[in-house]
């Protein structure tokens, strides 16, 4: 009968590592969770419950403590790619790798005297994240950010979209536009020359241009805002290759005052859970080769 | 500059709607959480905030609730079909559409006289799934289940794994196994022939083939259990072309009550959270034509 | 400066222990969140750091995996009572304590064989649940259930409510009715007679009253359906003093279909998340004893 | 039978709210979620379904719209009381009403030109709380903070505590204190002399507090840290009667990497979810009459 193991991954979901840089007074903190998965030849385990191809998920965890302990955890883009390669170059078997992380942000709480230096509070909602993905010899980052929550109170319109016999939205030239930007993006070259210094400045200054273009765009459609978000990043950083966001519409509807004798110019809204409206996209270089590998496992679209 | 907009799609997520048939004095009742989502040509309103093209989140929406009046529910993969196919239907330039629905449960009352008709009690934590996807004239259906939660107290087994400098990992030859599985299958041929009672039937059918696998198999491996409860789906359903499974390993660890000078025969565990292991494959026939686009923005694996 | 220590307690949340008996060839399993915690005199820990009176909330954890060994679990508010009573033995300044436990259900896989006797599939969304306080000799019983969700299609009227400036809200004659339960009902004379056994019936037939009183009571209101469905229980059950329940009205709204051409007989409604009808309220017998001290810490209403 | 209607309560929770002030160019949002809840005579609905006492909860989220545009919304304390006396004044048998308030924060994005007086993101994970209680005449607000995540690398203790068969907690000189703080303080006096200056100065002023003196404190207990940030805003806050707070301990361990060969030098951690250490307690002048209606229905401890 033809029924075969297709594609396959395992590994270790969520392993939470703090690190704290102690080798100055002003302690230095690293806040992760980390997810690895193994790819390669385990038809056997799957087949048979052979394990000899099977490096423990447990020993995976193992893998990343120690490696925080011997080589310190940099930024996460460097962390993940030792430990992908870690995982690749200890066993024949084993051809790839995807390892996942999330980073935590904390400031520093600003009081005077010595406990400025090892005191924080965590910063807001987005988190910053990576996916290493090794595919034999090649290495792919596609980093990016999460939970970032925008609005903007006017200086978006929503007009011109076809009417058929299940439309009833009215057109509106202003409006709130809310989202939650998840943005993921491709480094080109991973390997040729970005440095840890480049991730860290390019993991500050890419948020911060979707941010500033979130805004200074005046927004016809949450797709334009999408587009040109992702456009700005590619043009302002040449190590990208692409940019994928989901930015779903968090909808801020006007409340209906009429019934007690109100009027409400645009001063009283609903903020609603659900539905929401789901905007996804990708902005990307023409001439630059596609790494579909980069992307698989990832939560997202196409 | 060579900088382009790349695959994209938008819709409404997350309608919840809930449709009571009353048709007879035994009410029925269908609760779903309904994703709708438009692939086509929406360049301009990327560029240029055109939106000629862009039918509003909020008609799609109002599609659902008017079709779930029009034509009833029905099986979540028909009314995922008729929803998809309207809206490929209706503009040339929407080529593709993708459907996703959850489906929550609900078991009658037991309970004398006419309330048991129409008193509900929301039954277990698994829910019914679909992906339909439009391409053009083509439909797949992927259809599936989440947060069906098994575990079994004897019968699993782990050893056999290779041991490096970073495994600490004892081998086991019993072992709490215990998992959150979401699965996944696609049909084959599905605008042929299956029909709304095939669905039904396979809905209910192949979840109790991947529990009864489950409980059935001594496992050496949760991959291998994995492997076995496809490998059974398929062998059992022709109509199932592939099958994707994630299944957590959800850890239970032997407490070592040594200290309070007790033993631990196999008695007291803690159920950890996190790290988790995590174990995600795919079963499928070599004799069946894949179909990649049936999977994709379907949080998943590969 | 009159600033001092007002109330405090303490303790170790969100032990997650599974108990398996494995006594017979049938195992017995016991999935439970046990969370402690201690009161008595902490003065000296609060404002100099001596924590000469702290029993560590290590050790607490160390006491629920201890137990389990030792006496087994039972009956949750058997557990509770024995940890509880254990933490306010064991030290003088020990006074009370608060022992909060979750149980999660698991049905038998139902297969042919020996695996029906060790493979479990995780029941519904509701969960058992007891919170045991000592206070220095006496000893409180609450136990509930928490995750119950039911809806009825019929036998629901909401009219006859205040109209003012602010009311826009229809009378109507017939709606959905559907709530996540929540209750918590104390026992009387828990030291002097109620046996595990008597627990484990309980456990069974109170929420089994509950639902079957929800389903029955033609609702006017759901203040109505709340109360007598909690003076149901106490008729049923003279083990119970008083029961406190939290009933959410998870709202249904018909949908306008009307600028569609269709009509909306009672067919098609939008299930609600935000905001929701919040409805607790109490019933209790007049003639027993009321006890505060049961319910401090719990998170509920008054 | 004497089985009575006891305590209870009812309302409309989770309303959101977003308000925005265009007075001038730039731009103020007010994010809330607003819960009411009545108290009063409401037996008849209870007993018969009797709704003439029952100010409907769609009623009440209604004036919770209409009052932010009648009046706007200002402080969130502000707002609170005057939802609850329109509520305890608009019918003889509305004694009481709860409402209880959460506001999400929203910094402004820092671009040139106008669009920073209309563009917003979400701030860090903390967010002010406030519960206002009407009872009769009186008015009492419990003002907060929750989702206050903190953490020191250093400057804490744990050792002293008592050693018993059950204890195997080492003790230690320095460790990790994390903690995610949720305080809620009563401020004295409501209607004579606070106002919305005032309370918006403390809602900044109040946190802070809090974690300079978390940062500054030289921990031997969570309880001391605890106590000391409750005093500290006592002493320097008269406005404040009592604080309660609750500080889980968020448990980093060390991780044991000698069986890789490592040393860990207070390096590298593992952050813990469940159990964690539950650390509730109260500050309080004691020269104040206690307010326990001002906490019910607040989910805390005692």
């Amino acid at each position: 009968m033809p029924i075969v193991l297709g594609p396959n991954q395992y590994g270790k979901a969520e392993v939470r590592l703090v690190h704290v840089d102690r080798s100055t007074p002003v302690h230095r903190i690293s806040d992760l969770n980390v997810s690895t998965a193994l790819r390669g030849d385990f038809t056997a385990a799957h087949t048979r419950g052979d394990n000899s191809h099977v490096l423990a998920t447990d020993t995976q965890k193992n893998v990343v403590y120690a490696f925080a302990r011997e080589g310190g955890v940099g930024e996460i883009e460097q962390f993940g790619t030792r430990l992908g390669r870690h995982f690749t170059a200890a066993y024949d078997w084993i051809t790839g790798a995807r390892v996942e992380i999330e980073q935590f942000g904390w400031d520093r709480i600003d009081v005077a005297g010595p406990a400025q230096d090892h005191s924080f509070v965590r910063s807001g909602q987005s988190r910053r994240t990576t996916v290493v993905t090794i595919d034999a010899d090649d290495v792919h980052v596609v980093s990016g950010i999460a939970g970032l929550v925008v609005l903007k109170t006017t200086g978006s319109e929503f007009h011109g979209f076809p009417r058929d016999r299940y439309t009833t939205l009215a057109e509106t030239s202003d409006r709130i536009l809310a989202t939650e930007v998840t943005a993921r993006w491709r480094y080109t070259a991973t390997d040729s020359g970005i440095t840890g210094a480049d991730f860290a400045r390019l993991s500050a200054e890419i948020p911060r241009t979707l941010v500033e273009t979130f805004a200074g765009l005046h927004s016809l459609a949450l797709q334009q805002t999408l587009y040109h978000m992702g456009e700005k990043v590619l043009a302002t950083f040449p190590e990208v290759a692409e940019i994928r966001m989901s930015m779903p519409n968090k909808h801020h509807f006007l409340v209906d005052l009429a019934p007690f004798g109100l009027d409400n110019p645009d001063s009283v809204y609903l903020a609603a859970d659900r539905p929401y409206g789901r905007i996804e996209g990708t902005v990307l270089r023409d001439d630059v080769p596609a790494a579909p590998i980069a992307w698989d496992a990832t939560p997202g679209f196409c």
